[in-house]
């Protein structure tokens, strides 16, 4: 069965359930679009299907709908946020917003942010710089799904980097990344169809190497990018750490095994050595370098290069960081979003709930 | 036969060489420490290894020994250095001052560097934060070895990435690694052994997975931390070629195929689109963003918990970034520095060419 919808369908619902729980109108907007963003862009584990999630963390009381969002410290080219436990789809966009204004000050404007919860794709984030001729870069640190190197224990999140660098004639390049060998919804696809994964993804609980696309479920853990020792995983767990650090660790929220899991449903970690989860910006003018059309020209040319190159014999085109992700989108607002089964009654029984319908 | 010498008698050697071909007494001891730094912690293929390539290219007029580094372009916060084709191993210090100089003013600096060339290990240039009370970023792009995924073309260097961060009672967090699968380093140790690689480390010049350590040489290439598209190189490929944009893009130099070869007797390539190879520097001011206690006190914490984690069955012990080179710095600095006969053969002929010797 196919569960097809417009793009405007779901963030209409989305938009309405965040108006049920007591967001402001601004606040539900730009909510909804951020979490659409990851349905349009092909990230559906990040999408509407976690509507539910951030519903129920609100019902625990870990999401304030109206939270004072507030600048706690800062430079002329930095500042720390309290996200004052606000959905991270509303304090990630306005702690954004602050890196650009101090990059348009100063050059460039770094925003370390605690207090927070998940912000949906990063890549939303590092774009919203894309239209000043800034750079963007987002990232944020999550609860504790991987194992560093010689790790049998999960300390770390999928703790992803995203990077948007305008171009001229050329679209922007958009990388958006998960700093693991392979994002957590991957697992959840192979699951869905019972497949196994490739190597270097996941390992059991005891931290042997395994294939099983559910080992996390089964207290085994996903693997920092390179997989092993051999392949570089120590690479992969040194950039999850960074981004660990630069997101928490400058701004006093939680790192490490403590950062707080979405499920509502699972206890909190115990004895927190900081404030809800952390996220970290970046803003840096082009002009700030050198003349924005001379920096474009080369970027574009650094891309039709790229693009250009000979391929291997089983791919007939280069991938350009944010191409796949802009033929979903374009895809996907012409021809509506497929949802999941399981997504679709799981959001009925929510819109049952606050006696809304998707329509 | 063993082959050891001091810190001091191969510093002494290689600052005299560096005089000899006509750089100032104080370049002279930068470039000889910052050398010298990559022997000290390992990366001996970075250290007095490359001593006679830097003297070829300064033969060959690519290297001019005494250059007016200038800022040509510069905000509060951001700053374009033209090296005038010094010794990176000079440029990239004085750039990584500027980055610093500019964060005690607003918080945080950012360098981007252009007309310069091979500047050691990125780690050093990163470490020179810490002192500050710092956060120190460096990276670098260098000629195209990688070949982004799906490529049979080599595109990207190794194009390495160093963060430096402070703690308290604990060492330093000293993140430094290339974003390929392995270092070039790597491949040239198993050549000498005659070793084949790990999968996912090189591919041959048709684009096919290979275990050959001196692929490369053959026309093939290094891959991109990850290895292929199921292990997550499109990752890698990302992070190299974010390194390039910010390196080389900012800043106005070569990048992409058109990055400058580092022996001198390749050719280099034609039309180039830059000066120069291009170089990124950040310094974060951790008082920025809060006290540098509190601060310290949360990553002395950070790195106890990440230590003492349960290790798989064949580790003994977990790596925190940094441990590794710090234990072989000592290791050195106390019982010296062997060199491979290769390379002692090398460094007398370059001394008896400069009329100087190890002593």
């Amino acid at each position: 069965m196919v569960n097809n919808y417009s793009y405007q369908q779901l963030y209409n619902f989305s938009k309405n359930i965040f108006l049920k729980i007591g967001c402001c109108d601004a606040n539900a907007a730009t909510a909804a679009k951020v979490l659409l963003s990851a349905d349009l862009r092909g990230v559906d584990s990040h999408g509407i299907a976690r509507l539910t999630g951030y519903v129920r963390l609100w019902e625990v009381k870990r999401i304030n709908a109206n939270p004072a969002i507030q600048i706690v410290h800062e430079t002329p080219s930095t500042a720390v946020i309290d996200g004052d436990k606000g959905l991270g789809l509303v304090v990630a966009p306005a702690a954004m917003q602050v890196a650009i204004d101090k990059a348009r000050n100063v050059g460039t404007g770094w925003v370390s942010v605690k207090n927070s919860n998940h912000f949906g794709i990063a890549g939303y984030h590092a774009m919203m710089a894309l239209d000043n001729d800034m750079i963007g870069i987002a990232m944020t640190n999550a609860s504790a799904l991987v194992a560093p190197t010689f790790s049998v224990e999960r300390l770390l999140g999928t703790n992803p980097i995203a990077v948007a660098i305008p171009a001229g004639n050329e679209l922007p390049f958009v990388a958006d990344f998960a700093t693991t060998t392979a994002a957590n919804g991957k697992l959840e696809i192979l699951q869905r169809k019972n497949l196994d994964t490739p190597g270097g993804w996941v390992q059991t609980k005891e931290g042997e190497p395994s294939n099983r696309a559910d080992e996390v479920k089964n207290g085994g853990a996903l693997l920092p990018l390179g997989g092993d020792k051999d392949h570089g995983s120590h690479k992969g767990y040194m950039l999850g750490s960074v981004v660990d650090i630069f997101s928490a660790i400058l701004s006093g929220a939680n790192y490490g095994p403590w950062v707080p899991p979405f499920p509502a449903y699972i206890p909190m970690p115990e004895n927190l050595p900081g404030e809800g989860i952390g996220h970290f910006f970046g803003a840096m003018r082009i002009d700030a370098f050198r003349p924005a059309p001379d920096f474009k020209l080369h970027m574009d040319k650094w891309i039709q290069r790229f693009r250009s190159a000979k391929t291997i014999k089983t791919e007939t085109k280069m991938i350009i960081p944010g191409d796949p992700e802009r033929e979903m989108e374009r895809e996907r607002m012409n021809n509506g979003i497929p949802l999941l089964q399981a997504v679709v009654d799981d959001l009925a029984i929510l819109g049952a709930k606050y006696n809304l319908r998707i329509e």
